[in-house]
């Protein structure tokens, strides 16, 4: 069956009869509300394309239609990366099928369980999965469509049944940026009804992220969420803060907010570290009911926000006594000219070993492209008898990783 | 310059450089954190594409790299609709031009102020403009790029420096509707260190849509902080709920939650209005600071909104002193196998302007398709001597239209 559907009412009716409706005056303007680039022609030949199809056996079926096109490839962060035989490497993809009706196919056998991003490759060209509203954005990075493969694995990822948080968007001023900025607060459920003081998690992003990054492709919301109501973490507080120092906010609120943020501006100059311990802590300790002091305080972060846990925590010894460090180690990012100060690390070492967290973590994928800095950073903290636990998963630099990352790591706070 | 970015790093670099340390013992793994589908091949003959590109005219560029396509076209939702030629109507579209680089290209004159949804047509395939990480999603119906042009009239619609309020996601139970249900309630500048009881304005999407269309598309949020710190509304609460009585949540929280909602079933079963006055009303009143009676509570909706907000309005007459109805009337939707019951309009009308409500608005486009519902819906009115306030507008079916109605009634609001 064919459908038409129009924007703001929510009618969907088969398309005949729409087509047939407006031919009749008034009806003139109907297409007004169909999405922009849909023609009368097109919608009258279109039959719904279903993408992405879930199986049973959780094998997926991606369709997309292009009657036109000579050649359509499916690329998701899930494939793997491989020599392309001109001396690069590349992401493998699957190529799809056309069908005699113009829309292409191809059945990826049973995924696991997850959390997935993907697209298209039409004739070369990047394509979001039209079929598919379910879209996400990865920092200044790309966009992609969203795929959830159901399971186990992927439990802790969705909103399910039961209490749940309060994911508040608030902004805040950071005289040491000179900024009024961004961020997102987690309360988790129960909060408004209580008078605890709960204790707060600071979850950093990575370069080229934003404050949306947790709450969308990291769902930390879900994540914290379905931790609690298992029993498996404390209640908590979650603050996801904008980690680029130039920068008030996403660049999706507001074109003249923006200040187009290179990323490495948070690497590298403090900047951030110095706002987090003076702006935001401060901030969110006068709004919220929290309870203070370093037993009451854990810090994570990935990549670029795993150099800055590090910075903050080093430069703060008594101030978290949980501390998480993800896909980041002392790195030498000089050929990319970003200078890291590791000058001090010895001293820090000492200084933070002296205050005793309860615990420091370290994760790090066995493909990281950082792994090296993981080891050298151990092999330095080993040499001070730096009390720290390590955790080395599979894969690499990847939203998989960080998810997984913080659905343990929560569990460790606050005990 | 080319560049090559790597996620989560934020690093950008020149993508010859990047290509050369690739081939150092240890990169393998450097592609696993580039976008999903981009190839070093491509990467490497890749100049960054700029679009869309605003002139200081307010011209504006869009560009998309398909050296391979036959045929682009841009699409927005700016641009009219006019016979096809083949006895239907279509959205008229804008050529690209292809460059020797495989970079289409048009420019299109000075545009208005606004906030614009656009996507490219690539050899009839809608995809959205790679080079753009501004995306947003229209319900149900479709996704597309984002272009913000600034202006007088399109000053409301983004964050300005200032003070600025909270968005917060919270879950309620609604045991009308048997579901922990989503929304997203607006607290204004000032409100966490205040003691004041504030007033509410309760703001419903239309069919199709979810609880996400006005803190996204419709750019309630940054409307109302802007109307308030320029002194032209009162401070408020603006709660944005899921009108689909059928849905907990957007399909984007959950794929467990979704029970995919036709849209329709918010039209004519009068679920959700019952839900909106036993469940959510309550929950509000008993969890923020909000002043309590008629002339503390606003009710306002667009297209389905806006017969829910009628429902809701002529079913409780004593609840709210401000009512708004946009882009609806008494509509006929049985062609569409809709059956709003109008029978007791009369009695409704009677009722409602026996309590006397300060403000009933009504606000339609001239071109919207459901124009002569509203003559019909006012001409009901007037026979009954029931007072309203009519706007009349340029347009038709729109979010252009819903933002420049809700700037126009909060100020209206609380007087």
């Amino acid at each position: 069956m064919r459908h038409i559907t129009f924007t703001g009412l929510g009618i969907v009716i088969p398309v005949e009869r729409a087509l047939r409706k407006m031919r009749f005056a008034g009806f003139l303007t109907m297409l007004l509300l169909v999405a922009p680039g849909m023609q009368a022609q097109e919608l009258a030949q279109q039959t719904p394309v279903v993408s992405p199809e879930l199986a049973a056996d959780n094998s997926v079926t991606f369709r997309i239609k292009a009657p036109d096109a000579a050649e359509v490839k499916l690329t998701g962060n899930w494939m793997p990366v491989a020599p392309d035989g001109q001396g690069g490497f590349a992401q493998q993809m699957v190529s799809l099928e056309k069908g005699g009706d113009g829309v292409w196919a191809a059945t990826v056998p049973a995924m696991d369980p997850e959390l997935y991003a993907y697209a298209f490759m039409v004739d070369g060209v990047r394509t979001l999965d039209p079929a598919n509203k379910h879209i996400v954005r990865d920092g200044r990075f790309s966009t992609a469509s969203v795929l959830y493969v159901p399971g186990e694995a992927s439990d802790l990822y969705w909103a399910k049944k039961g209490p749940k948080g309060s994911v508040h968007e608030v902004w805040y001023e950071s005289p040491t940026l000179g900024l009024t900025r961004r961020m997102f607060v987690y309360t988790p459920p129960g909060y408004a009804e209580s008078n605890a003081n709960y204790p707060v998690l600071y979850l950093l992003h990575g370069g080229g992220g934003d404050e949306e990054a947790w709450p969308t492709l990291g769902a930390a919301p879900n994540i914290i969420d379905n931790l609690i109501n298992a029993g498996k973490a404390k209640p908590m507080l979650v603050v996801m803060t904008n980690g680029n120092p130039d920068q008030a906010a996403a660049f999706t609120v507001s074109p003249k907010l923006d200040t187009e943020s290179q990323g490495a501006g948070g690497m590298a100059n403090m900047l951030f570290e110095k706002s987090l311990v003076n702006d935001v802590i401060p901030y969110i300790e006068a709004h919220y009911q929290v309870a203070t002091g370093k037993e009451n305080r854990a810090l994570t972060g990935l990549s670029m926000g795993g150099l800055q846990t590090m910075n903050t925590s080093f430069e703060n010894p008594g101030m978290f006594d949980y501390i998480g460090v993800m896909s980041m180690g002392f790195a030498d990012l000089s050929r990319f000219g970003i200078n890291i100060d590791h000058s001090k690390r010895e001293a820090q070492i000492k200084a933070l070993g002296a205050a005793d967290p309860d615990l420091y973590w370290i994760a790090c994928g066995k493909d990281d492209f950082l792994y090296e800095s993981v080891v050298t950073m151990r092999e330095q903290l080993d040499a001070l008898d730096f009390d720290y636990t390590y955790r080395e998963s599979p894969g690499g630099h990847t939203w998989s990783n960080w998810r997984i990352y913080l659905s343990e790591f929560a569990p460790m706070l606050f005990k």
